[in-house]
């Protein structure tokens, strides 16, 4: 085994856009564990649009990334060495070990997988956090009923895909916004959505809600929202009375300068009372206490092949940053993962 | 008795603020009753923000306002003639009859009020729709715990002055929002809030969160709204996670031209992620179940003498308009009733 490994870290905190000179990647020796400890072989890192919400410096839901400290994130991997009865060397393991090839962990808030039936990345994708948030949303925000129609922001993405295909399940019509031919071909033809709607050929909140007219002439019921702006703002005027609004995340406004106001205003609250509906925004790390059930329902339709994903896989954990700017830009096409072995 | 009566209608639609010419006012025959018909003599009228809206031409949750029909609204009174077995000559009866002196009603929505502990004019306030506007976006949507904190908009109006009174019942701190020294020392000194905020003392939602975060620094776990813009903006930075804000009127946008964007936007979206809260707007008629038991509530408290309200009261029919003007630029005091007799 070697006895160096790499991590990347934050090195600079990004003003708007990511670039690659926020992050570095160093050398690291790899440390000698304690008692109690274990030490993780990473085989894949998962990229996420909240990291880009870490890296600046202002009050969230959670503590900024730290400069200098390995960036945040989730990992699937395998154990190399441990000092906990726990776990064995071999195990398949996730864990929120960062970017970096090797990571040690004290086992609380590391999962055994059994990768029998489901690919070790899929627990990354279908089968974890993603999975998990739009599980969340679906069946705790939205709460659709058996021919309402919901729509779903970033459609082709790995939370979109999956909360659209829950709905398809339940006999919900859902329909998807996605940006550009082949996303919205994918979302109909292969994830099974009855329409999907390409955002890009909208230029204002006013047009995109007349593409999704065209779609949803009886409105809309229920809508996960992972992009925001333009998106949100369009999508609000169609809600039918006694809809529910999931504020998943807001990436259209993930590039703005630390600190700056938020690009993207709810322009017309008064829908609010035309409308009667309900907006929750929601981190599924609250709410871990139903991951158990939400995560059994899931490997069972990924097990079952039911459940279809996608993934982007780069190679090397140097390919680790551009990956990451490419993503928030949805160059992405599907789950966003670093494959390190 | 009288052969005519007068009444007001809607001569035209409102560009902007309402202005006197907007109505005209009518005297007409009274009508002979059929079978199962009442006649009402309305002895109050109830003024309120919602129908600010009604009076624009826009799809909203209620059909507008046709032109040239008796201006909407709630209405007490006695009943006059009857051809209806269930009601009797004498009887005091809560309607939507409208801007009228008298009304013709067949008994559907009309409801009989008992005026042994409380006056008739508390049926169009703390014991009528903006009472039931209040305990219901109270009970269910904010559902404070005590020791928890909410604010209230428009603290000395009829819907405000009632939600913050509740909440001191349960032991929830309550901090009023209200327009000027006089309305703010009468709902702490009078009301029994906690503390109240002079809005006007602000001009941009950051000075009016931090005016609020003086008396609330350890933010706000519940927001019942009444006006929107400015107020909710600033509120909403102080939200704690999990806060509920309850949409129940937006009254700085009422005075719109009819079909115009609305002015004030929702500016920070990226809220609900920081403190996943939920926003929900509420309209009192979708849960008419709900009246008998909120009703009853309410009406203890007044009898009682434990719930405090006030009535800005204008004399006769002729003075609706101004009343109305006014009470949309926050010059009444408590809840505007038109008395007529």
């Amino acid at each position: 085994m070697s006895q160096t490994y790499q991590r990347i870290v934050l090195a600079s905190r990004p003003s708007g856009w990511v670039t690659a000179d926020n992050f570095r990647l160093e050398s690291l020796p790899i440390p000698t564990l304690e008692d109690g400890q274990i030490l993780v072989r990473n085989h894949y890192l998962s990229l996420d649009p909240y990291m880009r919400g870490r890296m600046n410096d202002a009050k969230s839901y959670a503590q900024p990334q730290a400069i200098d400290a390995t960036m945040v994130g989730g990992t699937v991997g395998e154990v190399v060495q441990s000092c906990n009865e726990r776990f064995a060397v071999g195990d398949k393991v996730r864990g929120m070990l960062g970017w970096c090839e090797y990571g040690v962990s004290d086992g609380a808030t590391l999962f055994k997988l059994d990768t029998t039936h489901i690919p070790l990345s899929a627990y990354l994708g279908p089968v974890g956090m993603p999975g998990m948030t739009a599980w969340y949303g679906y069946h705790k925000i939205l709460e659709p009923k058996p021919g309402q129609t919901i729509v779903v922001s970033a459609a082709s993405g790995a939370v979109g895909s999956v909360v659209g295909q829950l709905a398809r399940f339940q006999g919900v019509r859902a329909i998807g916004l996605a940006g550009g031919s082949e996303k919205c071909r994918y979302v109909t033809e292969e994830l099974g959505f009855d329409a999907c709607v390409d955002y890009r050929q909208a230029h204002n909140p006013a047009e995109l809600a007349a593409l999704l007219h065209e779609v949803a002439p009886h409105g809309v019921d229920g809508h996960f929202e992972n992009v925001g702006g333009d998106v949100l703002n369009g999508v609000m005027s169609l809600l039918n009375p006694f809809a529910r609004v999931a504020i998943c995340g807001l990436i259209s406004d993930y590039n703005m300068q630390a600190g700056g106001v938020a690009r993207s205003a709810i322009q017309n609250p008064h829908l609010f009372l035309v409308a009667r509906f309900r907006m929750e925004g929601f981190i599924v790390s609250d709410h871990l206490e139903l991951w158990p059930q939400g995560l059994k329902e899931l490997a069972g339709y990924v097990a079952g092949r039911r459940l279809k994903y996608r993934e982007s896989v780069a190679q090397g954990l140097e390919a680790a940053p551009e990956a990451f700017i490419g993503m928030l830009k949805g160059r992405n096409f599907g789950k966003q993962l670093v494959k390190l072995i």
